[in-house]
């Protein structure tokens, strides 16, 4: 059969190709959605990210061209549209959740471990490994505006790590080979001011409490953590539990715990031992530890869920491919879960009805009722590891 | 002058026509935009409500044909897209914020007094005076599912107050004519499942701490407290603060006090006294009273800064031209502000850099800076009462 086509006009044909191009723009601008239900999960071999939505629980899109994604991280633009992605190799990505597409991308160190948004969503913070120190960016344009060299004395520049945004445009973080907490007030973005706190033994990472506060940093190189309470910086460091493994035969590290603001449930802190089958809890009030819960292996990560009735910890390398799940309240272990090879992220959604958790070996992302334990969803992914919500946006120390 | 249309044939008016077509179309698209910060507020004397954003601090929106709009409480979809708004005439709209226009509407009462929105998204529960009781609808559609009359007694049915939805789909509420705190399981939405427990006189009031664990019902008949621990609700109701105004001769009441779960900063709660100048402070862990803040007048709403390092206080008629702001530490009034007149609501964005406050008298809404306590924008609007900003649809209680 042949379709005959009328002979048009140049006119006509004029119209046809505005009405085509009015078509194509029309198609590449998508359906409004709203952002409070989207989130980014890191494809890391593939150095791509997923788009997903936490509602049909559904993958929108795959965004490619992002380097080196090893122990990625996402922090959000405040209208939730934007996740700038942290990838290894320095590469910070400014990814467009609604089109599925890269907005910018900078490389911007050469080793960089994550990095956060300040209080007003103006300033894109990077933490780097080398050279050490902080670069500050425009969050609209990833211009940089300035930078704090970790150089801590004459030509050393320190590892920078556990960085978090603060409550006044300004960011906590710790010098690993320095053994400090420097908090950097960035209300004149390209004139950062510091102040520097003797922290203890190679800080390793840290968190700071969700009301911007109490600022801890883990200490690898000592038994304890360094807490610095940024309302009163001015009285410098304590030492909180100190010697917790005072005579006890260390055991080898396969992997350095994490440390985030989601592991304070009500009035306690739930903190991972470092090579210890231990979660360590810690009463806020007063800092002290008030019980240890024994768990199946080397705690990585340790989350409250958001109303703190449930504490979910991964684990390291060998014995990762299990999850437990602790409630607080007897502050002993409920349940174990298999959710596949290789467990290296979890993410509640808001208000904790679900956990989304990836199995990297398993090439899958499995998401949780998290007050049934049942699997709700499956969902393949190249690899995944971290998983990241929008809701961070809204969120201190994220 | 004139201007010569050239004449066109069938097919060239058709191609027109559907350009014309496709322009419209994409012109009803709006360009994509995050909802992670944007608001309404209400603008109660002309049944309407502006759609705002709180990054440039602009209006993007006014939707009309709202009703009855005293006391208007909204509530998001957990996609930060639809604002649900409960009018006092039993009007239940949703409203598109980024198509900046009404997606539904429904009258599901006589007299109604706000709602709320399940953990799941998927649940909108409205609470009412009349008839007394809570009414379920589909998050979606606004579809009835089913409702639960606050029928106490045969015959008599109380009004319902301080609804708040609860983790594991379920929702707390008081019945101030029962004098009874009642918690429905909407788990089967349409097969609801509620327990009752005696609470105290004349609940008029009450808020969900923000970990979903304590429900508080404030008693206007007696002076006092109602307490439901939700983990443990087999225990029953307990008697926090009373008589905390016992010997006192109370004063005349201009306007109920209002009690969210914004008034938890750390480990205190700030909450209003009734016909007293005063916030009382209660220790969350055994609460207890310890303190006073002498204040103004009487307080209305009492607002942590997401921080909980300040404390925000407007006041009741005739005294409503002023705002306070408490540092908690020194528990002391620091400043007191002079928006406009007619403070009627206030509300911080999601990480407290700034508050809207509403000036109804004077047609505003003026933003501060929370930390200078310098205005940072003033918007016109009609009539202003309450602000609603969509990152509550990420927390329990709200």
């Amino acid at each position: 059969m042949t379709i005959r086509l009328p002979r048009l006009s140049l006119p006509q044909l004029c119209a046809v190709a505005l009405a085509t191009l009015l078509l194509a723009a029309c198609s590449s601008t998508p359906a409004p959605r709203g952002t409070g239900d989207l989130g980014l999960v890191i494809e890391r071999a593939s150095g791509q990210v997923a788009v997903v939505e936490t509602t049909g629980r559904s993958r929108l899109a795959t965004v490619q061209g992002l380097g080196d994604l090893s122990h990625a991280h996402v922090t959000y633009s405040r209208d939730g549209r934007y996740g700038y992605v942290f990838g290894r190799d320095g590469g910070l990505t400014k990814v467009d959740l609604l089109l599925g597409r890269i907005d910018r991308r900078v490389v911007q160190a050469g080793n960089s471990i994550g990095g956060s948004i300040s209080q007003d969503g103006r300033l894109v913070v990077a933490q780097n490994y080398d050279p050490g120190g902080i670069r500050v960016f425009d969050a609209d344009t990833l211009e940089p505006l300035s930078e704090v060299p970790a150089e801590y004395a004459p030509g050393f520049r320190s590892k920078v790590v556990g960085l978090a945004d603060l409550p006044g445009q300004r960011f906590a973080y710790a010098l690993f080979e320095a053994g400090e907490i420097w908090v950097t007030d960035l209300s004149d973005p390209r004139q950062p001011r510091t102040q520097r706190y003797p922290a203890g033994r190679q800080p390793y990472d840290a968190l700071v409490t969700p009301d911007g506060r109490h600022f801890i940093a883990g200490l690898f190189g000592e038994d304890g953590l360094a807490l610095l309470d940024l309302w009163h910086p001015e009285q410098g460091v304590r030492k909180i539990l100190s010697g917790y493994g005072r005579g006890e035969q260390p055991l080898p590290v396969y992997k350095m715990p994490h440390l985030r603001g989601w592991a304070v449930a009500g009035d306690y802190a739930w903190l991972p031992a470092i090579g210890r089958h231990e979660v360590l809890v810690v009463d806020t009030r007063d800092w002290r530890e008030v019980a240890r819960v024994p768990v199946h292996s080397q705690p990585v990560f340790v989350m409250a869920r958001p109303d703190g009735r449930q504490v979910w910890v991964n684990f390291a390398f060998p014995d990762n491919g299990k999850l437990q799940v602790i409630d607080t309240e007897s502050r002993s272990v409920v349940e174990t879960l298999e959710p596949g090879r290789a467990v290296l992220h979890m993410e509640f959604t808001p208000r904790g009805e679900a956990v989304w958790v990836s199995a990297r070996d398993d090439d899958k992302v499995v998401v949780y009722d998290t007050e049934t334990r049942r699997p709700l969803a499956e969902l393949p992914a190249a690899k995944p590891s971290g998983i990241f919500f929008t809701s961070r946006a809204a969120r201190t120390g994220f």
